[in-house]
């Protein structure tokens, strides 16, 4: 099959140039050619208009990296999820190769890229993600008991309000990959696919 | 109905005491003070942290305020029927108003938030609102002859970014005042309310 | 926006000219005039056949006004729960004043008409709304269970009855509302808005 | 299996004691004891209020048997496609018979109460049930086309109000009938299953 | 209304010739003319292909008919319900039947194939049912917990296993059945329909 | 993380020792460990019971390699774009890691596993997956539409059968895998994935 070139155009949408980047995209671009080997195509979505780029990797990066009380590869898992829920090609490709590469293990990337109650978590993790499924699909449902079942599994208040912001935001995410059909960088597929010892 | 005391705490979390404001933030409470009588409370619960404060002002004020092919009240607009789509309590309250303010009509502001389908809207509008309850409901189904479909209603690509770029942003806070049971201040529901001549 | 004239037609079908009121009916639509200041659009829209009509005030007032063990505010909260799922324009105008003005709270009528699980009900409202709601979602799936769960928030059989008679009902107006693009009288709107002391 | 002595009591309620039947009731029971052998369930669980049972028969018997631009056997057919969708038990045994008897036959009966795109109906009776199976569903979907597709059809603005108040009164009555776990008598199933020659 | 001619034509798809039947074909076809009185049209269906009739008649007979903790009834109970969730009308004219008559009971196999949730059953096969069910409607929800529900209801793992081929089988076949509107035979309609004494 | 044991026990049921092997079904084990260096857990699942496992395999092999208008590589598109629908682990690793070796593209591979909508396929396949998916989600609602939409992309009847009848087929298996929660062979996970040049 000949691939759509996604490395020519991000998305769909012809959205004309890259805007000029400043020096703290452009190190932050250069960054990603370093640690990723090339610069994730949501960002080169994104490039169009620096306030909105840089608008989205503050939000994106606080959520993801910030100091909370979930671990990163957590809040990898709870991106992956969701981005099942929406059959979101960008997301799954992208946060799948997080969590195989956070968990140190290909194995899990693809059963939570698959279906997370296959996966016999931990009780703490099953509850986290029974939360941001339930959040995904039906929102409107969402009442007291949803919490106190996260605070029965060990999270504070302040942990459920960091598992609504993510899940919310690949709720964004997924829309916006969807709405313009965001291509994953080919790379993804083949990271972190190793088998452990 | 003795109603919760939605001023003295905006979520159903706990979350700690409200960060200090730093000079710009403090200075943007002043400015909704000043305009509204009130600092909307979804700032207030995001005042546990400056950077997420931050974040969701700088990615909201952009989507909302930003120059765009889409008028202001389009965009809320789009706010309003994600938020119907996703029954939003909180955006509902709080985009209901500004629909009927910016609309100078209360009745276009409780059809917007009632059923868009009613609204007997301009094909333009029906087209985006059309796209952007789709793209809420069932993201995983849209396709090329979606975005054709805004095309020939006379948006630009870049237009099309900014209707998935509001759309999924308000899939996202609907989200995370669902899981925190956010609560709208009272004043939002007495705007906008006077009859037109 | 320039509504649709919705005091010439009542809805989007062509039904001929009203019948002839005969004087129980004539008197009906006088009252109406006296208490509310205008004629409701769905009797002005079943007043081409006096039958109809006759055989839908019978019913919608008997539900709505008879002796119950549930209060005419309850039965209103039914009647904008059900037309919250079902997104209907109509209905949720005319009864969101009704429960409005029933509850004396501006604020209780937006919070059912947004999403009643946002409301802090009482258990027996929640429980009650809950049935309704269900009944209207999966009606496939009621069981006993949903009986007893009523019976244990303190509704005899009785009352049982009434609940799943005024859901039933709305379910049947709204959809009578929906395929005829029923209009609300533009009055509703600025009915019992005033904030409470 | 034994099954439950739907003779003895109506549903699953307990409505206390049958009221008195006035004169025109009373010789409405008898009516129906001398042409179908026993008085509908529906009729005897309505039968603890008089002033409700009269609303219900008045408004059944003037959509099912008033003149109208629809045949009785559609508005049949009508009522059996929407208790499909809702699997209303008693719906199915009461109006599945009523479409046999009506339609001179039995397989009718059977296709419409298990799926009528297996039919091939008529093209105006095939639009007919779209329309009522998509109002039933997704009422909040009803747009100007769906009612346009009526009238290439050949309906009347006047057939479309009937085909909305027949289908919506069975989502009424569906509900009631789910809600309380009203029983069939027995001999409809039993009726009109005759081999045609 | 004129009826298709089913037993001219199995499906709505012109699958060529019926291949030549072998030995054991031939004689199974026999044996379907002497107990029913004719071939399944299923089994007309798949006859253009002998590899694929026995495939399919080898597993079908294994799984309702070969020993297992299930009664044959139970089996054919799966088969409906799981049916009337696809509103299959094949699979709800054939296995309806069987239902009447396994359970020699022409009321139960209308109550299954109307809404199982109505019959009142024992909670046994209110379990098995409700396990089928679920696994119909969403697979990708299955839990543990779900299967200790059955075990609780007194299934072996070996049962659990059999219900589930049955539910999975008629998922399938339910599905062949829509795609190439397969048409039962006439004679299901009649069968069964006797009333107990 | 601590994976379950899946070479140890393929399912969560407890199925009882494997049944004795007959030489065919032997010599089928031997060729899968000679082909792939494994016997996929569901023939392991099946081995309980000689008769249900042969039944499976002939029917399995038959759709899957016998000859048909369906290439093998898109009946595999077929078997995984149906499991995720039905977000089923065991098929999308078994049937990913097919799609993947048969189109000899890793990249292939991941795209029907998330959402073929994204693949941008030819013509033919994207009708051919079309249809299997609305097959998936709502059989009820196939009409003799869906099967003139597949002839106009070049397929005949008996290719509309064989859709049919893989796309049924893994409605059955991926309900059997999510009832007994069915654990994929680790080594699919890895096989196929190499970069193409």
């Amino acid at each position: 099959m000949k691939m759509k070139s996604s490395d020519d155009q991000p998305t769909a949408l012809d959205l004309g140039p890259q805007a000029e980047l400043n020096a703290d995209l452009s190190a932050y671009f250069d960054k990603c050619l370093e640690k990723l080997g090339f610069v994730p195509n949501v960002l080169r979505a994104y490039a169009f208009d620096m306030v909105k780029l840089k608008a989205f990797i503050d939000m994106a990066d606080n959520l993801m990296l910030a100091d909370s009380g979930l671990t990163k590869l957590e809040r990898e898992m709870i991106a992956v999820a969701v981005s099942v829920v929406n059959h979101c090609h960008y997301c799954l490709a992208a946060h799948g190769a997080a969590v195989r590469q956070r968990a140190g293990d290909p194995l899990m990337g693809e059963l939570i890229a698959q279906n997370y109650r296959a996966a016999n978590l931990p009780a703490r993790q099953k509850a986290m993600l029974d939360f941001a499924v339930k959040l995904t699909e039906t929102p409107d449902r969402m009442e007291e008991a949803d919490r106190e079942a996260l605070r029965k599994a060990g999270f504070s208040d302040r942990d459920i309000w960091d598992i609504a912001a993510v899940a919310g935001f690949y709720n964004m995410s997924n829309r916006i990959a969807a709405a313009t059909e965001m291509r994953p960088n080919a790379e993804y597929h083949f990271m972190a696919r190793e088998k452990k010892d």
